[in-house]
């Protein structure tokens, strides 16, 4: 059997176990050979090739139910489960989505694309089985080295310890994170990995192992495991194993790319009930030397050539620098002059840009590992000391932190500078990574000032702004990509806080914009200029506070239309914002403001202007909005 | 010396070690004398009274940093700090916060609240120092083993190990949270304190420390140390340190109520270089035999009986009970009748009333801990397999969930019942703990249901109509304390989702309210009845979806003036709700909108008809408001 042969896990349950190798061989090939034109999450995926077969081999899927925390190691579970022939479609509008989607397909169990959740959700569902009677269900949950220091995760293990849920924990341990992996617990694995004592252990029992038959001396092969980890726990890492101490059985490690020894492995631990976690290593990249030499380049690597394996990147002249690029260039140079300041990225070190600081000032920027909440009480305990913090974290990803933020930052108004990156609609990895809320979620919150640079001069002018003594929290939010201008390096100028400019003057339209928008707003403008529609343009910089005087001004204007127009959701943020304020101060003004805004609805994955377009926040849309 | 005469650590220091025990007797009556007729956390700061004195005695505060996790236990810390004499204002209007706060003290390092946030905000400091060339600054984090299972504190231990930062964190150990702790991290700790060939090599190696004078024999003593704590590692508890497995060095068990004890060794790790964590085992509630036996009901206890030390309940003849007992009471009649019901609590169960189902329905009641997060997802998986979860979480904490409601109940539209217990003004406790943000941060999330009971029946029947087919995501929020009837057990009947109700007619004026507050509406338009000024109330029980035809009908009546009124912040909230859509959809009706919610602040500390007064949401602003 060839892989396009294999429509279901059915289909790949017919092939003897010494054949599975070959298939994963091209399995392999399919994704490099379909990621090389269609860009998408390659190294993740490459990693668990190999897993992904055992896992569909051994298991009853769908009824079993299989979770990928994160979910860009999934991209083999979609081929394998009757979604192959879309494969080249993912991530693109109306394709299949980059992450497990429970509305796409019966073998995704949970939709995941935020980190260290799965051991959670599949512990609900064990849960659930087990209050139904089902007892012969089976819950796996795979989660990578990096999820796992994310402090769900743990909340997860604390309670999975103490259930009897017949949960199987598949630790895909890889060392990497989306850049390296950080902390205490990386270290930890790592020493279990490395112990020689161990590994030769592990081979004695593997061996033994080699003659049994499945399932059959169940008891004799349980005693070697249990022999074989409780001895790992005493040799391998001086004495300790963390899983095993919140009470969780421990299997492994074992060579994630071996399939005999995993399909092996498998089984056994799928008769063995309650919850266990089986330990398993891949190298991410594995197939691709590029991505195996540079798994973090190798990520997402855009397009690359498919014979030489190397990234194909666009010619970039005079092009603008994307927004995290300045970002990640400004803070270096403010770091310079400003020795309070230091960065901290829970895990978004490259994605951010803060891997440039990283380097020139490696004592001052903090990877935290994927730990928002850690990220940002740990900036206000910096700024509580006096140092000026900049937490760089995605737009979605605060969420997670949204708690510290009201608690930690702004109740105690320390001068935490909170740089909101993938701010907006961010494209292809779609509803999980818009960060289409935060300013509906920032603006309740007293204290905080938050703002949105339309272009790299104003974000170099805000960060310029934020680390001035005397400013308390400071949210800066600003989009994923390209930003305006060539000349990126301005001079740095104080901006007022709470103060907005005017772009352009005009009589018969205003066009209030937040951020980015702004410059769809201009282009809206000009076009709208040369129908005979004389037109303004407001950039407001600042969500909160508002500009009150500049919206004084507007109101007092008498435009014939006042149009808001901004890349976040409509509920509770910048356009609403601003009728409001209209609707206290000036309600003449409230029935000419049309608010241009993301609508009640999560968005889908696509293209950026596609996406802007279906939310009718595009210059199109301002156009139409402003001759309404 | 006695208590009195200590007004700072200073004093505290020129008392001779032998003699610290006496005054931990004085602070402990203090406390507890005071306590008796002035309101508080009383069994937390009955367990800490020697750890605070060996602490400030040994440590160089407040150079020295000191973080109290949550800071329920830190009465003896607010007494020793100079606020002794103001200590019966504690949790009053205007007096003395119930928790550690910046701007109250130079000694309270990070104000806290919630759990969890001690060791990222002390690891904060101590990288700071460490970056300003500060190498004898002391950094200490106190946690107890309860919030040591929240997530963001893994992820503080996570990074900490990483660190070299001088961080000493104190594990107060009592085996309890507010209700009983509980998964596996808690059985680990109980595991390496009731070890008994570990305890009995302890007790040897204190014997030898004995003779050794303080510091100098600093290598002697650090080998000891070295040798208890691998010791302790592998026989204690099979083998596993947890902590030393994060790179953290652990010391202990210690008697937490053993002053000279905890003196000796904390000056003895005052001088280890790096991050170390010193397990103290105290009782929760020590010095008063009635705490000691419950600390769940003696966590706050209100008022006791000084000499007995029994608690005073106020006589209750036809009372209306709690909001949250008719939520305790109901969710056991619908789960006897609906056996997909189940019920979740992050470490609230007594709080919340699901301690009662729980006694009940053990098997259907899952509390996982402090674990918001989890807890979301936890019920996400649990619905997503066909169970109904009826997660109750107080309304700031669900801050902590933010992401988890948006990523993996709200996207994926599944059936979690999520029900903010203390929403809106909770009074004593203050800024960390009102819950009123919750509509402002849900609204913007789409697919939710977002409703509020203005009284028990109300509560029933939402609970009720939640747990119908064909629901979705559905948000209950409802306030700390007494609802409005005293016949709560009403017949189910379901609530038209979106659907608000008109509670009387009136010409002039249309109160418009949200939950709760609505009884002040009824109450206010009976007094401006009287003055001769007609009122209808509108209660519209759902922030989301609102009750749009409700509102056309309440634009068209032609009221004098339209006043909408909530428990929860103005930003984003359910007045600016009716605002926006009135701006859409009658704009000539907004002129004669008064929005009353809380304004854009954070609200202190006090009793709930005071907060509501200088918020100007109780019935004398309504009537004002009406009157304008």
């Amino acid at each position: 059997m060839v892989l396009r042969d294999i429509h279901s896990p059915a289909d790949l349950k017919r092939i003897p176990l010494d054949q599975l190798a070959p298939i994963a061989d091209q399995l392999r090939d399919y994704i490099i050979d379909t990621l090389s034109s269609h860009p998408g999450h390659l190294a993740s995926s490459l990693g668990t090739v190999e897993l992904t077969i055992a896992l569909h081999y051994v298991f009853n899927t769908p009824d079993d139910k299989l979770v990928w925390d994160v979910g860009h190691q999934a991209y083999a579970h979609k081929i394998l489960t009757g979604r192959g022939e879309r494969f080249s479609t993912i991530r693109t509008y109306g394709g299949l989505s980059g992450f497990p989607k429970m509305s796409e397909s019966p073998y995704d169990a949970f939709g995941t694309g935020h980190s260290s959740t799965s051991i959670s959700a599949a512990l609900g569902m064990a849960t659930a089985s087990r209050l139904q009677g089902n007892t012969s269900r089976c819950h796996i949950a795979v989660i990578g080295d990096g999820a796992l220091s994310g402090g769900e995760a743990f909340e997860a293990l604390n309670n999975v310890g103490d259930s009897r849920a017949n949960l199987l924990i598949v630790l895909n341990d890889n060392g990497i994170s989306i850049d390296k992996a950080v902390g205490g617990l990386n270290g930890y694995l790592t020493r279990i990995t490395a112990s020689r004592r161990y590994n030769k252990l592990k081979q004695q029992v593997w061996q033994r192992l080699d003659g049994s038959d499945d399932g059959r001396r169940h008891d004799r092969v349980l005693d070697f495991f249990q022999r074989l980890t409780s001895t790992a726990k005493t040799v391998a890492v001086g004495g300790s194993n963390l899983f095993e101490a919140l009470g969780i059985r421990y299997f492994g490690p074992v060579d994630g790319h071996n399939i005999n020894d995993l399909v092996d492995i498998l089984k056994r631990l799928r008769d063995i009930e309650g919850p266990k976690l089986l330990h398993v290593v891949t190298k991410k990249g594995k197939g691709l030397r590029q991505a195996e030499q540079n798994p973090v380049a190798y990520h997402a690597p855009g397009l690359y050539d498919i014979r030489t394996g190397n990234r194909i990147k666009a010619e970039e002249v005079d092009k603008p620098l994307k927004y995290q690029e300045v970002f990640g260039r400004t803070i270096i140079e403010l770091a310079q002059q400003n020795p309070a300041i230091v960065g901290i990225t829970p895990a978004m070190a490259t994605g951010c840009s803060l891997n440039m600081m990283m380097e020139q000032m490696p004592d001052r920027v903090f990877d935290v590992g994927i730990a928002e909440q850690h990220a940002v009480t740990f900036s206000a305990g910096l700024a509580a000391a006096g140092m000026i913090p900049f937490c760089n974290i995605y737009s979605s990803f605060a969420q997670r932190a949204y708690d510290q933020i009201i608690h930690d930052v702004a109740l105690q108004r320390l001068p935490v500078v909170i740089c909101l990156d993938r701010a907006g609609l961010v494209g292809d990895d779609g509803p999980t990574h818009h960060g289409t809320f935060d300013l509906a979620y920032l603006r309740p919150v007293p204290n905080l000032t938050v703002c949105a640079p339309m272009n790299e001069h104003e974000l170099r002018n805000m960060m310029y702004t934020a680390q001035l003594p005397g400013h308390g929290p400071m949210v800066i939010r600003y989009p994923r990509g390209a930003s305006v201008h060539s000349d990126w390096q301005s001079d740095f100028c104080e901006i007022r806080v709470g103060e907005g400019r005017c772009l352009r003057n005009g009589k018969d339209v205003a066009i209030v914009s937040l951020g980015h928008p702004g410059n769809d707003a201009l282009q809206a403008a000009e076009e709208l200029e040369a129908q005979g529609i004389s037109v303004a343009v407001y950039d407001m910089r600042f969500l909160k506070p508002l500009d009150t005087r500049m919206l004084d001004a507007i109101a007092a204007a008498g435009y014939r239309r006042i149009v808001t127009v901004e890349d976040g959701c409509r509920l509770g943020g910048f356009g609403e914002a601003v009728t409001e304020y209209f609707a206290t101060s000036h309600p003449e003004a409230v029935c000419r403001v049309s608010i241009l805004a993301i609508p009640d609805e999560f968005v889908t994955h696509g293209s950026v202007p596609q996406l802007k377009a279906d939310c009718h926040i595009d210059k199109s849309a301002i156009i139409h909005a402003a001759k309404s």
